[in-house]
């Protein structure tokens, strides 16, 4: 597979053509940022850790019938993956208070809920990424109605698998972000990664955070944490 | 009927206990606020003219079988109305865009959905009202599934009724704010005002603002604006 020309620089990827219109090549940076990028760092091997773990999950929720980009992994920090035409929204998916949901609405970290949630924000940096829900989706035209169902349907399947695939490995998952994307053909799959910087991820046992707030919180031996988190998921079943 | 003390005082309006426990006194008053309380003035004649319409906007709405807390009007600025405990929700329906929601996801105003929208904000002035999707109030126990359904089944009807009854008066309903409250039963009514404090309202044929927003925004001739929609509101059908 040729690596192309740059196609787009975001702050923890960059993605490449390739000789083949519907694939694309995704190439993982030690890059970290926070808060719609205003806090700058780096997280030694965070590249290697995110584009390992994103493809071994991935490839657990294609065997479990859940549709995404994934093509094959390429080398220790690159990934081929289907060309999409991505849906501007950032998906949450939340078991547990924490983060942005704890402190919009005034409640303390660490409430588990009786039903997961599911919020959207709109991927628009000039904007904030704001909240929007699923009538401005469609008001907005960001996708249809048809679209947005399949996407929440989809997010809650991924949270029931991943759920209990970290359960078996002592880790909690507290809540986490998914992009989407939609295939030539229209078809909606999973898209972007899944790793300790879109997850929140606890050790079940002690609570400690294994996973981006650890930078985001300036919390010690957050490259430790990455690589914890990455042994954890390559341990057989505990 | 006896006006006992007085139960609350908000930003525009008091409540008052009356000597049947089941009911209140709502008194309207002529104070605005805007932007959470940052900005503040009076408006002439507002308490009188809010009361008269949202009287009459809910005698409407109940004639066409949607419950809301109207009982009767006692004097032009006081109404007795059903004791609720209230939804602590901000119910916002859009047919255009138009102020926040412009804003937010930095669209002009003016545009007109295929659909109705429907969001909500978490009524907390400490948090400063933040929206909340349906999956959020539930997690939260603001309001069960089944109530949440009921709310937004009523907001789109009454979104409907309003709609028609102010197109007759050569009035466009852009958007509008309700609130919601269940009865010593449980059943979900229909609470608070339908005023020009809590819709947005244009004359169709200028697009001329005949709400809050003048008010908001600095435009001259408030108190007159108030004056012109509820003129348009006892017009008959144009």
């Amino acid at each position: 597979m040729i690596r192309g020309k740059q196609i787009y620089e975001g702050k923890a990827k960059k993605l490449f053509e390739t000789d083949d219109p519907e694939l694309v090549i995704v190439s993982y940076k030690d890059d970290a940022t926070a808060f719609n990028g205003q806090k700058k760092g780096t997280i030694e091997a965070k590249g290697e850790i995110n584009n390992r773990m994103s493809n071994l999950l991935m490839k657990m929720l294609e065997e479990k019938g859940i549709r995404t980009h994934f093509v094959r992994e390429l080398n220790s920090s690159e990934t081929l993956v289907k060309k999409l035409s991505i849906i501007p929204l950032e998906v949450i998916v939340r078991n547990i208070t924490a983060g942005s949901f704890s402190s919009r609405f005034g409640v303390e970290e660490g409430i588990v809920f009786d039903s997961p949630t599911i919020e959207f924000s709109y991927k628009n940096d000039a904007l904030g990424d704001p909240l929007i829900n699923s009538y401005h989706v469609a008001a907005l035209k960001l996708a249809t109605s048809e679209e947005i169902a399949a996407v929440k349907d989809t997010a809650f399947r991924v949270n029931s698998e991943l759920k209990s695939f970290w359960a078996e490995r002592g880790v909690t998952l507290v809540d986490f972000k998914l992009e989407f994307g939609r295939l030539a053909d229209g078809t909606v799959v999973l898209a972007d990664e899944i790793s300790p910087d879109t997850c929140r991820l606890w050790a079940s046992a002690t609570k400690k955070k294994l996973d981006k707030d650890r930078f985001r919180r300036d919390l010690s031996g957050v490259a430790e944490a990455y690589r914890e988190i990455m042994s954890r998921l390559e341990r057989s079943r505990s």
